[in-house]
């Protein structure tokens, strides 16, 4: 097959399953659905991918490399680090409206505790983020008088800040009567960004 | 059967199938291993549960409900609401310890969209937790200067923010090269109970 023909098959096969995982309540899809949906053939999925973790596991890069991304680019821009960690914040928050998946895409990559899975989620994002952090730290602390946090601590609860509003989603809108749109988005970003600046700032 | 019996039996399954979660990295056990440690014959579980979701519905409710007891404990204290947060949080962490799968468990049923299931969640601890929240938010807003949090929200965050850390355990082992141990989920509990009283406590 020309490179470029499978290029374009892999392609389709992972927009197809952010198609699909976006589109239903519990983020599932079975390889069938995803090569119909991608007009594709099943054998493909083993021809690009070796098999559908393997399809699981690029998407995942795919969209945990974007995150990565914009960290970057963010990190270039001449801002304080509170408006950098504000915007920072506010960007997971719109990733888990684009990506609702991902959580349950990565925390079952992880639990699957496959090695070769947990290190390409460390080199795509966990390591890049880290690090950004333990700079944006120093960089508070000593620019605008933060209190002194551990990175890696840091990032599993900045993350995990972000990601029980998408999981538990059915309890805010069947139980606490909320609707997840637009509005309450926006509402919770804001929240979320002035718990961890605040917090980042220490006692008063 | 008696009905002291089939009490023991429900008793025995709930305890399998708790054990079995607590040892597995996935967090997952069949019906016929759930028996077998239980020592008990597999149509017990359709006779004690309905099915296998009936069981996990159980077990979910008997981790929640002592979650929400600890609150009920804890709201009764006669201490600041500085120290009701700083306690209740670290409580979250110690449960995320004693149940690990808690976290698999509720999401896999929140995701499920059945509306039993949401409904009994929220009632044995979404509701109650929330509910806390708004007095307790109320009482350090009265009494302590907080800032002005909206509950829901601030539910979300709360649990989220000891989530991860969790769920995310092959990232701090294998990328972090960290420990989960007493005093690593020690340092962890000190980090999220100096961000979120941090956080409470508003712009310095």
């Amino acid at each position: 097959m020309a490179v470029r023909s499978a290029e374009i098959t892999r392609e389709k096969l992972l927009n197809a399953a952010h198609e699909l995982f976006v589109e239903r309540a519990d983020h599932a899809a079975t390889v069938s659905e995803i090569c119909t949906r991608a007009d594709v053939n099943v054998a493909m999925v083993k021809y690009c991918f070796g098999n559908k973790d393997g399809l699981l596991d690029a998407l995942l890069e795919q969209v945990l490399s974007g995150l990565s991304a914009e960290i970057e680019r963010l990190s270039a821009l001449d801002l304080s680090p509170d408006d950098k960690l504000r915007r920072h914040v506010a960007e997971i928050v719109r990733n888990y409206v684009r990506y609702p998946y991902v959580n349950r895409l990565m925390n079952g990559r992880l639990m699957n505790a496959d090695p070769g899975a947990v290190d390409r989620i460390s080199r795509s994002f966990a390591i890049p983020a880290r690090d950004w952090y333990a700079q944006l730290l120093a960089d508070g602390h000593r620019r605008q008088g933060w209190t002194e946090l551990d990175p890696t601590l840091f990032f599993f609860s900045v993350v995990g800040l972000c990601e029980f509003f998408f999981a538990g989603r059915p309890l805010l809108e069947r139980s606490f009567e909320g609707k997840l749109d637009t509005d309450m988005v926006d509402r919770f970003a804001d929240h979320v960004t002035t718990l961890v600046l605040d917090g980042v700032h220490g006692p008063r």
